[in-house]
């Protein structure tokens, strides 16, 4: 189908792992309406894949619930804060960061444009991330929902949530409570994600970003504040109406169980080979002339053992152009729901990240698997050596 | 797994078509991220599946999105409505039915609860449907919405969509615009559904109802209309943001193209097998002296080819106690949302459909499906007539 291509988006999403398959088909057969009294077989597969996602995080069952993606886990924590007050009369103030998801940031701005929050959109500092101080100085006395996520999907930059709790955690002592959420859509599988040290009342999980099904869940520590955007047939404990979409919670618990069992070898494996490209990709391009800059390499900055955000120096090497030339490596430039954008203009996470004009414009995002190899990432600098070249050489 | 059982509630869910397994296992090749640029086969998979959910209902590709279920694609008409007049500061009336399912009638009751809408909720005739005349003479000045199922899914009973639409449509022609949404989850599959015949807005699709996964889809005559719940990363042409579940899609395509390619013989077969199991029933339950009545079998009501909504005569006979004592028959006494609810009481819809308390109480839901033969029925009439047997003997 893609042939001699090579994939390394994996931020963008990731295949089933064959385990995650084998569970897919085998729950076929649990295919009977779990809100059926007589489906108990299907019951007792839904609550043991809820099982599986929250051992990966570290809490109890009970915390979890299952949604249709990342984007609805998103929506559900923003709606339920937003409700919460709203029946109150009171209008509150949200927090989140400048280089937060769309699935965050649309929202809110959504409910900002309507007049019904006051929002701040925190920047990150010159090491990629958001600082505590500047939360702190930021939160205000309405201010009810602080949402920022735990790491970023292009730069890879892992923000200091249990730090960012603290803040919150100490300023909830003397005051109302300040709901704090992150979205781990892309550390999750990549890094280990406990709910605990984080020190967070609800967080996102993906799915499709750690080798499971294209759903989501939500872990909400007091599942009892959830107010609910679908109402219905009362499923997930009245949470979230709409049937059960069995086999794909038994993929996602499958997934999950994975993740718990492997997640250092995972972690491993993907830094290896990231390393591995950053370095071999500055020196091939260095034997070319072509300066090479990984955004966000710096000791202070812990970033995703998987994601390289890597600038090539020169103004002829637009990364849009550059992947254009290198039609068998797949990378991106930005998230990849932004990737048809058709204008070569530089993402606006970068800017907002302090990575300058002409090296946001010329930046790809590569981001390994569990299964890239050397000879993987070998192929991709090859294409891109290739590609690099003939921009020069055309011009 | 479920030995010597008989499954005859297909009104609650489906399994998946043998040949949508196949699209499904096949489309795990399709893994990649269909809002990445280089994604093309992804692209022309989720379209086609689009195709085919249009041809199923006659529309085109453009006013199909697709949704995590039919509760979401319910949300999604009343939210774009409300949101609509929202935004212009009027409060509106909504219109809906007494017997309309869970996820229509939950969420406007909770915004009517709110203050943000008015509600009416039509009763049905003594035939089970809303009469066109009281649709016309509850419409006011500030109706924007109207929803009315397609198919009840307890009695079966088929609303008269196209003379409801006829009403509105001759109201609109000389007053502002009212939107006129139907929920066809329990239709599809059953009966021809088209949307320009019925006259419609906006209608419902529900996968797992006519043998296909566990998404929805949602019909919109005018798509540029739809306000969308979830923001995001742009997919279905930023009216549903969240990443593309192509395995479900595909799955859900393949379901409507069977359904588009057979379902006069699904019809007929299903006729055929339910008219089998209300006359054998009610020939064998006479024969132990047993009265049986079948709940708006009626000439001048249309109910769906596999619905039998069935009172056994007694008092003894209430149909949570009937099933109970036949646990290898899986059916329902009313939806399966709420089948785990432990009182005994008879369901609302039933008796807002004008079936008497005391029939209502032991009212059976038993539905056939495809491949429903008469041994099954035969079985089922069996575990029915010992489960009556034991009941009326122990007391």
């Amino acid at each position: 189908m893609y042939n001699n291509s090579i994939y390394l988006d994996y931020n963008a999403t990731t295949p089933l792992a064959d385990e995650v398959k084998e569970a897919i088909v085998s729950s076929f057969k649990f295919w009977r309406n779990p809100g059926s009294s007589y489906s108990l077989f299907e019951k007792m597969k839904i609550l043991q894949a809820r099982s599986n996602v929250a051992k990966m995080i570290n809490t109890q069952t009970n915390n979890i619930i299952f949604t249709s993606s990342g984007t609805e886990s998103n929506s559900t924590v923003i709606h339920s804060v937003l409700m919460k007050y709203r029946s109150l009369g009171k209008k509150i103030h949200i927090i989140t960061s400048k280089i937060d998801h769309p699935s965050v940031k649309l929202p809110l701005i959504n409910y900002s444009e309507m007049g019904l929050i006051d929002l701040t959109e925190l920047p990150v500092n010159k090491y990629g991330f958001v600082s505590p101080q500047d939360l702190e100085s930021n939160i205000r006395e309405n201010t009810k929902l602080v949402t920022v996520m735990l790491a970023n999907n292009e730069t890879g930059v892992i923000q200091p949530i249990s730090a960012l709790s603290k803040v919150i955690q100490n300023y909830n002592r003397n005051h109302s409570k300040i709901h704090f959420h992150t979205d781990a859509a892309q550390a999750i599988g990549k890094i280990p994600v406990n709910v605990a040290d984080l020190g967070v009342d609800s967080l996102t999980v993906v799915g499709h970003k750690f080798y499971g099904p294209r759903i989501g869940a939500l872990f909400f520590k007091k599942p009892e504040e959830i107010i609910p955007i679908f109402y219905g047939g009362g499923q997930e404990r009245n949470k979230r109406a709409g049937t059960e979409n069995t086999n794909m919670i038994v993929g996602f618990g499958k997934a999950c169980e994975l993740v718990t069992k492997n997640i250092s070898k995972y972690n491993k494996d993907m830094k290896n080979m990231r390393d591995y490209l950053e370095n071999r990709l500055t020196e091939i391009m260095g034997s070319i002339g072509v300066g090479v800059v990984v955004n966000k390499k710096d000791p202070n900055t812990p970033r995703l053992p998987n994601t390289a955000s890597i600038a090539l120096v020169g103004k002829l090497l637009n990364a849009k152009l550059v992947l254009k030339h290198a039609p068998n490596l797949f990378a991106s430039t930005a998230a990849a729901c932004h990737s048809d954008d058709v204008e070569q203009r530089a993402s606006q996470v970068l800017l907002d990240s302090h990575v300058p004009m002409e090296l946001a414009t010329n930046t790809l995002r590569i981001s390994v698997g569990r299964s890239t190899t050397k000879k993987d990432v070998d192929m991709a600098i090859d294409y891109i050596k290739k590609s690099v070249t003939k921009l020069l050489n055309d011009n």
